[in-house]
């Protein structure tokens, strides 16, 4: 795997951000024969077979949608007629939908220099009064299975990483209903990538919508560092125990933890280490080496490494601060090392470190992160 | 300066962020005879001088508060009769405050093994009929002047981080004031860190409310990718020309841009040089060097280096997709390595490359980022 590529992280449209308040360059979007709709009902992709049966895919509809879409073709109108408007507010129009970007592929759809086939992901959440009718959404669930979370981690890094990319957006626009500023309705605009403060009201104020430009509009992205530790020499690592359980196993991973507004990224590796380990790092001895999007529901994964100089104090382990895990030791990279080695040659899944402990699998930016160790502790002792 | 400690950046407290749903615990630190408030009246910090003159102090009052403070225990007492309870919302109680953490020096104060200088921040909003009058700020007013926004800048790196650290808070604290699940109030608890929904009515489904975990009850970073472009050899770095003037000069400095969700770190490097210059990035030429809070308002910049192979394409620029620019070049890294040398010795503000342009000056971390190239340009031709 290349080093910036994790799962979920593998991009291949273009977002073409600033096309998004172009209004004829959204409709023409919506509406060319090529674009394809990612539909969500009440939050859950949908799974279909790849073509080559080898796996899941993601459901993907065209404006020809699938067997038995009669339905399809109306709902599609009906969304185009609301969407970017105050009617497409979720509580009465019982959808979103959001504006992906283009897709290398059909080139028969083109906007200026721009081509691509358009992609656009939707979440319906018909109600018994809503725009949308639970009837149209009848011909999705009765024809294709609700893709599970674990599932997402079945599919192609490049098709993961547009599930990503369209549940963060609809998770934001799920949640985001009334304005935090004045409680009035928002309702998205610019193909469902902004959202505007329905007070019409001018008597009443809003720092949201007075605001000339105001972050509150846009969707959020929530910082995580993830931190593999390590002494300098790279012979042994501190790994933690999580409360997941896999058979008689336990799985040992990196530590990790939300960033605190105005911190820096080696601040938050240094607090977050002393929080849930005790184990004390230099602001210095932290690097930055790749990241991760992971759409539950839209953190940005940092991943760093922290080097301890072992004094007979800093790599002292202490699991009284924060009370967050149930056990965290320092393993020998040695060992570690073996497992790796094992895993490269096995079925994928977890790392088996022995019959108890397991280590993350490939998906997750934490087996990276101890890969990377590994690479590093193999260097030191002249094996690479 | 220290690679990791960038403006805003050097942060010297213990956040104990595992205490502040201790209520015993905030109870103490708030009362205590050794503890800080840092106070903002609408929004604004207030300035001191140093005790030494040579500066720009932020002001802090202790239980004692100041010279002609008479209302000052009053108000403390008012805020913590109200502080994480339901009448603790601002638009009813005039104010918000947020625990920051534990400061190294007095250690009259302790909890468990936890010791330190207990430093809150607030904001007072009096309006006609809240619980804090207007009367009751009057005092600070009378006796000092906001911290305007470059004051900011003159603050010692440690005290402006304290100030980054309570603005970011306060900017939250002061936007949430309903809802965006159910449009009920929310007011703070947990000491001012996590924002609670005050729906009370359990016909009425709220996904904020009812959400095992939500992070909309936390306060929102978001990530910005700031990045240097530079050839593979360090022989040129392209940067770009932004609006702001200072007197006949204009300002070249690094791309920046916020990130979208689903995004990497190297991929929205990759996303805003191509949209902004047109310049073409491999996602495996992206380095991650260093971050810096930026409280204006809530802002994690991280500070990349992108590395360009020249080519005769990938180093055309091309301003015409986003349009946001009004100029970018390449420039020679011989000149610009000239221009640091001269702001090393000179006075310091911003560095002065010809009489019609600058550089940011060093607490912007686009200053860091050039200094990175030049130093890499150094080394390159073996001046280091």
């Amino acid at each position: 795997m290349e080093r910036s590529v994790t799962f979920f992280g593998l991009e291949t449209i273009n977002r073409v951000s600033f096309l998004r308040d172009d209004e004829v360059f959204i409709k023409q979007a919506f509406e060319h024969g090529s674009t394809q709709f990612v539909p969500f009902i009440n939050g859950a992709a949908f799974a279909t077979e790849t073509s080559d049966k080898s796996g899941t895919n993601l459901l993907m509809l065209g404006h020809q949608g699938c067997p038995n879409y009669s339905e399809w073709p109306g709902l599609l109108n009906k969304i185009r007629s609301v969407m970017d408007t105050e009617r497409g507010w979720l509580v009465e129009s019982g959808f979103t939908i959001t504006f992906l970007g283009l897709m290398d592929g059909d080139s028969s759809f083109s906007y200026k220099e721009y081509t691509g086939t358009p992609l656009f992901a939707m979440d319906l959440r018909p109600a018994s009064d809503t725009l949308v009718q639970k009837s149209e959404t009848k011909f999705i669930l009765d024809q294709y299975e609700p893709l599970g979370r674990m599932q997402a981690f079945n599919l192609s890094n490049e098709v993961a990483s547009l599930f990503s990319h369209a549940n963060m957006y609809l998770d934001w626009l799920r949640k985001f209903l009334f304005c935090p500023g004045c409680a009035s309705k928002v309702f998205p605009v610019h193909g469902g990538t902004k959202l505007q403060c329905g007070n019409n009201d001018e008597s009443v104020k809003c720092s949201v919508r007075d605001a000339a430009v105001s972050n509150v509009c846009f969707p959020r992205t929530d910082p995580v560092v993830i931190v593999a530790i390590v002494d300098r020499c790279f012979s042994k690592i501190c790994l933690a125990r999580s409360r997941r359980k896999h058979g008689n196993a336990v799985m040992y991973s990196t530590i990790a933890g939300f960033m605190e507004p105005a911190e820096t990224v080696e601040h938050a590796c240094q607090r977050e280490i002393w929080e849930e380990t005790g184990i004390k790092v230099e602001l210095n001895d932290v690097d930055i080496l790749f990241t991760q999007p992971w759409p539950y529901p839209c953190n940005l994964m940092i991943g760093c490494l922290g080097l301890i100089d072992f004094n007979g104090d800093n790599e002292i382990i202490n699991l009284e601060h924060d009370k967050e895990l149930l056990d965290a030791q320092w393993f020998e990279m040695e060992l570690v090392s073996q497992a790796f080695e094992r895993y490269g040659k096995a079925p994928k899944g977890l790392v088996n470190f022995d019959d108890r402990i397991t280590f993350p699998g490939d998906t997750a930016i934490a087996h990276q992160l101890i890969e990377h160790a590994v690479i590093k502790y193999k260097r030191f002792n002249g094996h690479l």
